[in-house]
C-alpha cells in the first residue's frame, strides 16, 4: 500500500537515497576526473587561449561526432547559440516565433532580440516539451496559409519558426512536430539546452530540425565553463552561423572587412579544451544519470500522490535534471517541500516560471496553456549530478 | 641624415628589431608567466568553473583597484560590455550615437544591436582617436538643444550618446571631450577596449565617462581567453549592467523569476582565473610594452617618410600596438609594407576599414572624415607583445 504523501516523507526518502552526499548539495555539479587539467595546461602553454585554436576545431568534430550532426558551430553560450540560429534561420522582427511557455528563459530572450514576437504553446505531460497534437488543433484554428508562408490570423504577423525545448532531457515527439511544421511551413528548431546525450527513437537529438542548439553551461551534463553550440546538417546554415559568431569579418592576411553586423560569440580555446576532455566522459555521465534517475523512481514509487518522471517511450533521456512530480491533488504542497529540502540541505527547485507570466512576456499571443500551467505548480526537481549515482 | 622611405629598409629595422624571435611574428600574443595555473587549477578543483565563482568576484575587485574605478562587472567580451553599457545608458532603437569611424567594428555594432544609428565622427592625427575640437565645430552645425536632449537638425533623431575610443591604448582628451558631452547634453562611454594600463593625466582611462569597457581578448594586453567588463563609478549603472548580464533573474534560493529582457553575459569563472593571474602581470606587462614602444621609435627615426606614433602629451600609454604611420607622400606605400612583412613571417596590419565605407553602416549619418580617411591609408601595426621588449 503507497504511504500518504507530504513533504516529511519526500525528505526522508531523499536522506536515504543521498545520505553520504555533502550538504548543500546542489541541483547539478560538474565532475573533473578527466583529461580537464591535461588539455587546459596545453592549451595555456600553446599560448592559444581566445577565439582560435586547435581545441575548438576538436571540440567542434567531437561533438559531430557524437551526435551524428554534420555540422557543429562552438560559441559563447547557449542563448548566443539560440541567437544566431534565429537569425540564420531567416526570422525576422515583426515575425512570430512559436515557443512552448514552460521553458528557460532563454530561448524567449534569443527570439526577443531579434525584435520577433514569441507566440507561447502548451506543454505534454507526457514528454514536458510542446504538446504537438494540441497545437496542431491551435493552428488549425488560428494559421493561415499564404504563398509567402504562415500567418496567425488574429495579428496578421507572420509565423515564421517553431522552438521546441526538450525540457531536462527528455525529447518532444519530433516526428510529429516535423510534420507539422512541414504542413504549415514553419522552420523547426531545437532547443536542446539541456538534452546532449538524449535520443528520440534512437537518434541524437538536435538535427531532427533546421537547426538545435546546446548548453555547456556549468550546471549541463557536460561543461565548458560558460559555452553553447549549434548543430545542423545544412551546410549553408552552419557558414553563416559560423561566420556571424565571429563579428561577420571576411577571411583576409590582414583587412579588416566585414559584409554584415556580426557578433562576437564564438567559444574561446581556453572553454574549449575544458569541453573536449568533458566530451569523452560523456558515455559515463549519461549512464550514471539514468542509474540515478532509475534510483529515484525505485524509492520513490511506494509514496502516493507523486511521482517521478519517466522518459516518453520513444526518447532515450540523459536525465539532466530529475522531475519529482506531484499530483494535482497536491501540488498545494509544492513550496512546502521546497522549503523543507532546502533547510536540510538538498537543493530543489520548481520549474521555471511560465513566460507568458512574466511582465515582459505578458502581452504575446498565446493558446490555452493549462497543462504547462499545472506542470508549474507540480514540477519538483532533485539533484541530477552524474557522481551522486 | 634620413635615409630615403622605402618597404625594404622598413623591413631591414625590424629584422634588427626582432632578431631572434619566431617566425611567424604574430602581432600580439599573451605571456603566461604568472599564477595561470595555479589559479586555473584551483578554479577547476573548487567545481565552479561556469557564471559564478570565487575568481570572478576577485577579478572585479582587483580591476576596480587597478583602475580606479568605483564597480566593475565582468562579461563575455568587449562587445557583450558595449551592448549592455548603451543599454544601461538608456540609449534607445531610434537613437543617433556619436562614434569614431577608425575603430573596431564591435563600436558600431553594439550601437547596431539596440536598434540605435551610428553616427560617425573624424578623428585627430595628435591621438589617433575622436576629434574633439572638430566634434565640438560640427555639433554647433547639426546639433539643436531641446529640453529633452540634443537632436539632430538634418535627421530628426536625438544624438544620445557618444563613444570615445582610446585607439591602440592612446587616450583621447577626455577633458575637452567631457566638456562637450556636458555642453551638448550627450553620455559619454568609453570604449577603453584596447587602453588597460593607459593613463590621462595620471588618472586611468575608463572612468571619465558615465560608463566605459575594456576587452580582455587574447590579442590584449591581459587576455581571460575571452572576456570584458564594464567600469564606471555610478553605483547604479553597475547594478543594472549586473543585473542584464545575468539574465535578468531575480535573487531567489530556488524561484526563477526575471523582470526583463536579459543576457547571458557573465564571465565564467574559469575565465576569470586566468585573468586574475594576468592582472598580477600587468604592470610588468606595461612595462615591457612601453619598452617596446621606446625602442620602436628609436630604431626608426632615421627613417624618412614615417614615423612611429608616440602618446600624446597628456597620456601615459600601454602602446597596446605599436603604429608605423607613413607620411601621405609615402602612403600609397601602405600595401607594399604588408605584404613584404608578411612575407617575412612578421605580422603587420592595416587599420580596421573605416565603419562608414562598410556596406551596413554605408547609409549612417556622418561629418566630414578626411583625417581618419587619411590615417587610414597611412598606419600600420607592428608586432607589441611585452616579450617582444
Amino acid at each position: 500500500m503507497k504511504s500518504k504523501f507530504k513533504a516529511d516523507a519526500i525528505m526522508q526518502v531523499l536522506d536515504i537515497i543521498l545520505p553520504n552526499h555533502q550538504r548543500p548539495l546542489v541541483l547539478h555539479e560538474p565532475s573533473f576526473a578527466g583529461n580537464e587539467w591535461n588539455y587546459i595546461k596545453q592549451c595555456i602553454d600553446s599560448r592559444w587561449v581566445s577565439s582560435a585554436g586547435q581545441y575548438v576545431n576538436d571540440f567542434e568534430e567531437r561533438l559531430k561526432t557524437f551526435t551524428g550532426a554534420k555540422y557543429a558551430v562552438a560559441v559563447v553560450n547557449g542563448t548566443a547559440a539560440l541567437h544566431l540560429s534565429l537569425l540564420v534561420a531567416g526570422v525576422k522582427a515583426g515575425d512570430e516565433v512559436l515557443l512552448p511557455t514552460l521553458t528557460f528563459i532563454a530561448t524567449a530572450n534569443a527570439v526577443k532580440y531579434i525584435g520577433a514576437i514569441p507566440h507561447f504553446v502548451d506543454s505534454s505531460e507526457y514528454s514536458l516539451g510542446l504538446d504537438g497534437a494540441k497545437l496542431n488543433q491551435y493552428l488549425h484554428d488560428v494559421a493561415s496559409q499564404k504563398p509567402e508562408g504562415c500567418f496567425n490570423k488574429n495579428t496578421g504577423r507572420r509565423i515564421k519558426a517553431l522552438i521546441v525545448m526538450h525540457t531536462f532531457g527528455h525529447s518532444v515527439d519530433l516526428d510529429l512536430l516535423l510534420r507539422l511544421c512541414q504542413e504549415h511551413n514553419l522552420i523547426l528548431i531545437e532547443d536542446a539546452a539541456e538534452a546532449l546525450g538524449s535520443y528520440y527513437k534512437g537518434k541524437h537529438v538536435g538535427h531532427h530540425g533546421l537547426l538545435s542548439i546546446i548548453s555547456f553551461n556549468g550546471n549541463k551534463i557536460i561543461t565548458t565553463g560558460g559555452g553553447g553550440a549549434i548543430l545542423t546538417n545544412d551546410s549553408l546554415m552552419a557558414v553563416k552561423a559560423r561566420h556571424l559568431s565571429t563579428q561577420a569579418k571576411l577571411p583576409h592576411p590582414w583587412a579588416f572587412n566585414h559584409d554584415q553586423t556580426g557578433f562576437n560569440y564564438r567559444m574561446p580555446n581556453l572553454n574549449a579544451a575544458l569541453g573536449c576532455a568533458q566530451l569523452e566522459q560523456l558515455p559515463h555521465f549519461i549512464k550514471k544519470k539514468r542509474d540515478l534517475a532509475q534510483r529515484y523512481q525505485q524509492a520513490f514509487k511506494s509514496l502516493e500522490g507523486i511521482k517521478i518522471f519517466h522518459e516518453p517511450d520513444y526518447a532515450t533521456s540523459n536525465y539532466w535534471l530529475n522531475v519529482l512530480l506531484l499530483d494535482e491533488a497536491h501540488m498545494q504542497e509544492r513550496d512546502h517541500v521546497l522549503q523543507l529540502t532546502h533547510k536540510n540541505g538538498i537543493m530543489t527547485r520548481p520549474a521555471w516560471t511560465l513566460m507568458h507570466k512574466l511582465p515582459m512576456y505578458a502581452q504575446c499571443p498565446l493558446m490555452d496553456l493549462s497543462t504547462a500551467e499545472s506542470l508549474e505548480r507540480r514540477i519538483i526537481n532533485l539533484p541530477s549530478s552524474a557522481f551522486l549515482a
